[in-house]
């Protein structure tokens, strides 16, 4: 394949794609939700008519695999045809009716309130999801489908493949009949674009997945502009495992929870978000076993590429700096065999519950495949533990039913640090159903109140707006008093498909 | 009356009330809906019990008369009711279901998704809502119904009145079992104790009423904490009002409006955050009859005291500053007759547009009786004036139905600046009906996606979180199979009150 270089974007262009996106905001806004649900679909068509040109891009620039392509490819086409479908229900909305009643003291108004987009919305492309939270990902995905008008900041380890599904975001605009300035894509390595793009005036919300020091720059620098926006910043998590004891006095239940935890630890080679980092068990002798068995098959598993050479090295330098803090990871192995390019070890750290409450930096997550078990002499240090933990996307009970019956403390404190809680399950594999929540307290994300998975994603892009006495011609269709379109309005307090009838 | 001092609350007073609200949220989050909503109720019922008693500090206190104590008193009993009413229907939780599907690829778990409160939250009093946006105003009440225990930081201008009705939330939180910390109320004159309260780790959200510069300062010192915290400041706003020019041809209608629009402005002395500070009207010979119509109306009100000396002298350096822009204010007059303490004189300027669109001091809120009027040459000068506004709480169109078909470009402007927009009627008057959005587009507000006003302020004191795989008995009550309570659900992305049946 003919390697291709791409210019690093200048800021005469940052501020044209931020004015261009500024001027389509009227016309893209008010398009209606059938056309911009087409627009969606459209995409969603063109990715599944280039994918072999994309796979093949996607595949080469990033290292991953095909079957890795394949299932992100899916992924990125339903949820296009998700978001696409909910546009089209208008119950993203959020309309509410009140009418007006004279007779009460202070007369009451005729209000009617629902949601509109927030305007221009930048997209950092994720490292770690060339497609599904990238270019045309969850976010943009999100953002369009609800009217604003959407830049992507292209992220340079898979710029080609960014570029190609760019291409074909332009092109399902064009045939669609949306403004022009709807999308733009720019390239860039230096931190400089991301930037400008976030300052610019013009701009009214950000979406970002990776590092917390890159969502945390972005976040301050929204907050210090003179009218502050909101960044919806996915900063990565530890995703503790909390491993019951009397779940594993049965071998059974020991072998199968140990190589399904080792499947999650080694999926995606540890990079994806939801990557379980931290495992409390509580310390005895099947605990001893499952860590043995956990470790053998973790360490066992075959290694794949990093992403990057740059999180090869960081994840390198983790794994020192994990060690410097006296953690053994002499559990770690060299997998035999392989000989891939930007591969590493994965590694298995052991430590007490006290050390891990002590010492803050025991729970900073090292990006890859690395994960720490941690020895607690009871429940009661288990709880010590939780409650020193840092917000997180996921947290995962491994346990009989019946041992967590008298444990509402621990599941109090796990509930307050996390926005998902998997029970005997694994935290990978996020589904995006419309009741997946894929966010949580700080540092997981910078705002715990929005999902950035499923279609409440799109809620994070809006704002309510309220007309008193309007008119009931020059009301928008979705607050008229006919419910042409039955979507789902709450009446005087109550939920209906219905008309409003006096 | 006897004066009555306050003392300054200490930094050990403020970390005291901070962990004890910690402490008290375990156990307060997980109290019945139909428990807090009791609380809530018999807050209500003390305020009426202490009514007299409050009336008489709160007059003495403010210098608002006992008319405007009776409509505060009803409004804040009013919200207390709402608020628990909605807390009991549960609808508040969000609640979202999508049961498993083990057939579909990848594998679909069982995701049940509630929203869950954030934790402790602090409110500032307002100086201009002694009672509904002060110690049991709408912020605390909104936190308190959803399980976030609250602490006020009374403000000073009212500090006797928040201290009588801090005794009767704590006594009514004490006879309906509340724990201990549920609500603490600390005095303080200095920004000192505000901004440790902000700054420490138990506080998870903030809410405040008041100027700009208040708000602002919170909202840098949340974001800028280790663990970022949501600020929902209201900060204000110049509320303008379009009038068109076929409504002023009908004499009726002009007389009509100006009396209106007179009243609005001088209502609470100017000091509502709704107040109509800007009026913008088309110049011609029917805009200058309105506009001596209501500068005789609002000159010739009568004047009462302003909420406090300090107040007082701001407006009157407010005024200086406008006038040192070159604003004719000689409108102005001095009421007759009128000796009351912390009197001014209420101020109406005019300008034309093009002075509006190049100088954008002149759209800062001057916080009492003054309002601007902008002669604009024609409606494309109004639209080009409505592009430079900043974000407000209101707008309100002042027009026949007629005139404003094919003024989409104006309307979409005024939309995309505004919380909400009243048509023929005046900004002042905030109902608190569920569909009201009391909110806007910063600098009215550090967070348009949020309402202060209905029952949807409690959801700015949320965030979600999901069960996966989880047994049906540990799921909590709203989650489960049977829907016990019959809440509105949405199930496999269907709203319904039924229950789960596979």
């Amino acid at each position: 394949m003919r390697p291709e270089i791409f210019c690093e974007s200048t800021t005469i262009e940052v501020n044209a794609a931020c004015e261009l996106a500024y001027h389509a905001f009227e016309e893209f806004s008010q398009k209606s939700d059938d056309d911009r649900s087409k627009f969606l679909l459209r995409i969603a068509d063109l990715l599944q008519i280039y994918r072999e040109k994309i796979g093949e891009i996607y595949c080469a620039e990033s290292g991953l695999t095909k079957d890795r392509f394949e299932g992100e490819l899916f992924r990125t086409v339903r949820q296009l045809i998700n978001f696409s479908n909910e546009v089209k229900s208008s119950s993203w909305r959020n309309a509410s009716i009140d009418t007006a009643n004279v007779n009460q003291q202070p007369a009451k108004p005729d209000l009617r309130k629902m949601s509109v987009p927030l305007g221009p919305v930048v997209v950092f492309g994720a490292s770690n999801f060339p497609l599904a939270y990238s270019t045309i990902g969850g976010d943009a995905a999100a953002a369009l489908a609800v009217g604003c008008p959407v830049i992507v900041k292209a992220h340079a380890f898979h710029a080609a493949t960014s570029d190609l599904v760019a291409t074909l975001v332009v092109q399902a605009a064009q045939e669609t009949g949306m403004p022009d300035g709807v999308f733009s894509h720019l390239h860039a390595r230096s931190f400089r674009v991301g930037q400008e793009l976030v300052q610019h005036p013009c701009i009214k919300a950000v979406g970002f997945t990776g590092s917390h020091a890159g969502g945390r720059a972005l976040f301050d620098l929204a907050n210090a502009r003179k009218e502050p926006i909101p960044v919806f910043a996915e900063m990565g998590s530890v995703n503790p495992v909390f491993v019951f004891p009397e779940f594993l006095k049965d071998k059974s239940k020991k072998e199968k929870s140990a190589e399904m935890l080792a499947n999650s630890m080694i999926s995606g080679m540890g990079q994806f978000c939801t990557n379980p980092g931290l495992i409390f068990v509580i310390e005895n002798e099947n605990s001893a076993d499952f860590i043995a068995l956990l470790s053998k098959a973790f360490l066992n598993k075959e290694t794949t590429s990093m992403l990057h050479v740059s999180i090869k090295e960081r994840f390198d330098q983790g794994k020192v700096k994990i060690e410097r803090q006296g953690v053994d990871l002499n559990h770690s192995v060299l997998a035999a065999g392989n000989h891939s390019v930007n591969r590493v070890n994965q590694a298995l750290g052991l430590i007490k519950g006290c050390q891990f409450i002590q010492d803050s930096e025991l729970q900073e997550e090292v990006f890859g495949p690395f994960s720490m078990v941690i020895d607690c002499t009871d429940l009661d240090e288990m709880l010590a533990c939780c409650k020193v933990l840092k917000g997180q996307l996921t947290a995962t009970i491994i346990a009989l039913e019946s041992e967590l019956k008298d444990q509402e403390k621990l599941l109090f404190q796990i509930e307050n640090k996390v926005g998902r809680i998997i029970f005997n399950g694994v935290p990978t594999g996020v589904d995006i159903s419309p009741s997946m929540h894929h966010g949580g307290p700080y540092p997981a994300t910078t705002d715990s109140r929005f999902s950035a998975v499923g279609i409440d994603a799109i809620q994070r892009f809006l704002r309510p707006i309220t007309y008193q006495n309007c008119p009931d011609e020059l009301l928008p269709a979705e607050l008229q008093n006919r419910n042409a379109m039955r979507i789902h309005r709450r009446v005087n307090n109550v939920w209906t498909t219905d008309d409003v009838i006096f």
